[in-house]
């Protein structure tokens, strides 16, 4: 009992679930530098970007914000990995948008409650839960949202309003209003969109090699670097000072984001009640009222977040623990709820500014969160003026890249048979996420078992007929395996004499044996010898204890073939069997 | 297109699809005098047996009887199996009761939809899906529904009324009003029963060779014969004739069956609504009452009789096909329905009975349905005298065989994981039928996922560590495998070469592809060779086919060590590698 006290008590474990202990007493100038700067970038980009999502969550702009530090802070007590950042992502808004109804309260207590959900999750090690999602199945989900999300903004660029949220009737109504396109709403959302993308690629040309650079070079480097960077805000700055000044002017051409509560978010427990329209919502109403989000949206959460860790971990080479991160996000949204934050999770994005940015250690966490929470107590009153179009670009910019139906090219050439979970989820999550990811799920595990039901087996059909399993020999198998023998063998004429090779099997149950048992009735019924060879000791152990009646076993085919031939021809081997015997054993050689 | 009529037109296909064709020109005086002994001796067990299992379906008797009829006139023209004998079964009555809330009107349409179900499942050919309920879990439910129905008699053998259906309340409440026992049904179940298990006894324990025996032996060895295949007959037949002498007298001492419906069933479709309690009960309100009966009834139909059929044609030596056998039991429900019986299925135990008098065609059912038709339309009115206890002693003999625990020693000794399925369809059927075996199936499932998540992998760990993997390499084992290697190969110091040996590899899909690809990456940014060998020419071209950096692959294990020796020590082998080639060359010997 002691002993089970400590191992829970060491300092080992405490370093495992706290791992800020592991890399702060290594923490230097040098990384503070280093974090100084990525945490400054990312903050630049997290707070228009927080204010454009919130809008695809369906909230009012603030909320992104809300959203957008205590992931930061929490994170560094508690993450794994040092590039990833956690707060608002596109996908994740655009989940709250359809789990929580566009009402806040709605909305932050999801996050508490998918915290709870993860936090469980973590504690119970379930973090192999999302082995089970193929990537197939994370494409298409991706890609259809990113098309939803994508889409989503086109209205706020044409500036229309009263669209629908629901993707084909946003589709729809998106094409039958476009009459009603405002011209500066237009002519702004697509200069913001051609800034981004112009920011974007000086970025990405600038040279790399700057020690060859004069100093001017190198100040001018500086600014494309640190403007492409920032991007996001430069955008978003420029687009409401331009907007500033038509508004001063009594000029009201562009669509704003208009008033927004001010100041920093209340520090309270979420509501676990609803007023809507004079009635109050109870707390079990609002839990059906979530339904499947909170199976999604903890599940999807936990595996944007994972996805995103492990791809940059393997990048910078470290290795983070999936349940650790469990627990780290899990812990980010039941805090953040106590702010108004809605669920948030990893944002590749952000993650790679990060990460290009040199960041050393998720203190950089720390300086995004100061720099959002200032955002927040100063410049909420200019909120007022960002036009929404503006935040439009900046989202249809965040989700271009995640869009991405190469994939299907791939899948063609690689594995066919994968496109279905890919084809079921991308297009099952156009009318519902969790029925298009639920649909994926389930095809691949239909196509698992399939292979299960359906084993391969290498058929020698001489005088003799080898049959050897490919692969497992499991329940689903066992009719299809007595069906195939009954009309290959005993429905021919001469029935021939059969041995099942069980060198690749690795698994069989009980059902499998029971059915072999019966196998094994029939061969003897119709006087045709049925042997087994060459199993694994382990599978081997199995078929002895079940003490089947007339099992006749061999360590090897060869030996079997001899056996059976020595039956009718004394030792000698028919001429059509040695064609066979070689194929066999090629087979081990 | 006029082929594809031709195929579908064939005299081929029509025999396949009416299998009577198949045995009615070889049809003899000889078969005609087995079949029409057969079907009286099935005939006297069906009719005491259906009035029992009407009362096990919470229906007036003479509903078991409107059930027994149709099933064998139409099985006659579409079954694919001699022996079989479609009908009431304690299983299905236990499930109409389940599911058809007691009520005469439930039950009729139930049988329409669940004949409309299996007919559809056989027209696509979805027979197969039963191979998914694996052997332990139709073990759990079959035992679990024996005890269910037998107990559930226990209440009529002691007389006791308003005792609720409910297994556990049924339990609780049987002991409860234990004191209210009435003496003459407990005197008259009991040695109805001892009755019965006697002449089963004489039954079995008649000599079999008869060509020694006198002629008096011979009539008596008949007459035993006789008297023990009709035991049901003899003992519902002797209490009910004990039953009318008392209340001839006016002695009320036993509980008996009552009125009953006179005469032949109407012939009618069944009604599509319902009214209770002067309330119209709508289509849709039944469909939704049914629930997940809509499901379980038609599989479990299905399931049984397929099991059955399969079990005598083995013995037997004839092949059924599971599709004709969904087409042939679907249609006896639906015509069934007409003729307000309640779902029907093969019957082991007339099946039994059926097999051993010598049947030999379907044809012997039809003189079975005519003794059922000769009792509905004479003898209804004597059905009156029949006691509830001598019901619920031919119930409980015909359910003492389908339980049987033996299973679980069995499953303790050949594979003890297989006792999970088990356990959780025996005991959730005690609860609710459909969550016991969805809970059986849903974990045999995950005991094959939990197969293909952590494969087995053979793993020689010497300076270079080569992994075999023991089965299939699929989605849900990509992240373990790759944490398996970083954990073992690159966190060790010295970190060492990894050949991935794929011998036993029946199938890879594109996730585990890329999962591979990261892998391949890793071990190059760690400068650690990652080979791969020994993987069949079909897996090998998924994995060229993905065009992945970096993939060195080699034909043999063996021809990979070389290489990777070659590169250090000029083609001489390591001495610590020679027990690991002697290991692998004992794999491929």
């Amino acid at each position: 009992m002691s002993s089970v006290v400590r191992k829970f008590c060491s300092y080992h474990t405490l370093k495992k679930r706290l791992p800020i202990l592991r890399w702060l007493p290594q923490y230097s100038l040098q990384w503070l530098r280093m974090d100084l700067l990525a945490g400054l970038t990312v903050g630049l980009t997290v707070v228009p970007q927080g204010l454009a999502y919130a809008e695809i969550a369906g909230l009012p702009v603030q909320y992104g914000l809300y959203s957008s530090f205590m992931g930061c802070f929490v994170y560094c007590l508690l993450g794994t990995s040092k590039d990833i950042t956690l707060g608002p992502t596109a996908i994740m808004s655009l989940l709250v948008a359809s789990y929580a109804n566009h009402d806040p309260v709605y909305a932050v207590l999801l996050a508490f409650l998918c915290g709870c959900i993860q936090l469980a999750m973590g504690i119970l090690q379930l973090g192999f839960l999302v082995d089970f999602i193929s990537y197939p199945v994370i494409k298409g989900f991706t890609s259809s949202a990113a098309l939803t999300i994508g889409f989503g903004q086109v209205k706020n660029i044409l500036g229309l309003r009263d669209i629908p949220r629901q993707f084909f009737r946003e589709v729809y109504f998106t094409f039958y209003h476009i009459a009603e396109t405002r011209l500066g709403d237009l002519v702004l959302g697509l200069s913001s969109l051609l800034l981004l993308v112009l920011l974007k690629m000086m970025k990405n040309h600038l040279p790399k090699q700057l020690h060859r650079l004069s100093l001017l070079d190198r100040v001018c480097h500086a600014i494309v670097h640190f403007v492409g960077t920032a991007r996001n805000a430069v955008v978003v700055i420029t687009a409401s000072l331009i907007a500033f000044c038509f508004e001063s002017q009594n000029q009201h051409v562009f669509t704003l984001t208009g008033k927004s509560t001010q100041g920093l978010p209340p520090f309270r427990l979420p509501t676990f009640s609803d007023t809507a329209s004079n009635r109050t919502v109870s707390f079990s109403e609002m839990l059906q009222n979530f339904g499947a989000g909170l199976a999604v949206v903890p599940l999807v959460g936990f595996l944007e977040s994972i996805a995103i860790a492990k791809a940059f971990a393997s990048q910078n080479n470290y290795r983070i623990d999936p349940n650790q991160e469990l627990l780290a996000i899990g812990s980010a949204n039941i805090l953040g709820s106590l702010v108004s934050s809605y669920p948030v999770t990893g944002s590749f994005g952000r993650t790679a500014v990060n990460s290009q940015t040199g960041v050393c250690s998720p203190a950089g966490g720390i300086v995004t969160g100061v720099i959002v929470l200032l955002s927040l107590a100063f410049l909420t009153p200019l909120f007022y003026y960002i036009p929404k179009g503006a935040l439009a670009a900046v989202v249809i910019c965040a989700v271009s890249g995640v869009f991405d139906l190469r994939i299907v090219a791939t899948l063609w050439r690689v594995k066919k048979l994968d496109l279905l979970p890919f084809l079921a989820s991308f297009l099952g999550c156009f009318w519902e996420i969790q029925y298009g990811i639920l649909a994926g799920v389930a095809l691949s595990g239909i196509i698992l078992l399939f292979n299960i039901a359906r084993p391969e087996m290498k058929i020698s059909d001489y005088s003799t007929v080898v049959v050897q399993f490919q692969s497992g020999l499991n329940f689903p198998a066992v009719e299809y395996v007595s069906d195939l023998l009954y009309r290959r063998v005993l429905e021919a004429s001469p029935p021939r004499c059969v041995i099942l090779d069980g060198l690749h099997v690795s698994s069989i149950d009980y059902t499998t044996v029971n059915g072999l048992r019966e196998l094994i009735q029939t061969f003897q019924q119709h006087n045709v010898s049925l042997l087994f060879s060459n199993f694994r000791p382990k599978i081997l152990s199995i078929l002895t204890s079940a003490e089947i009646e007339g099992l006749r076993y061999f360590d090897s085919t060869e030996t079997a073939l001899g056996y059976l031939h020595g039956d009718d021809h004394t030792h000698e081997l028919d001429d059509r069997e040695k064609p066979l015997l070689n194929q066999t054993e090629r087979l081990y050689s």
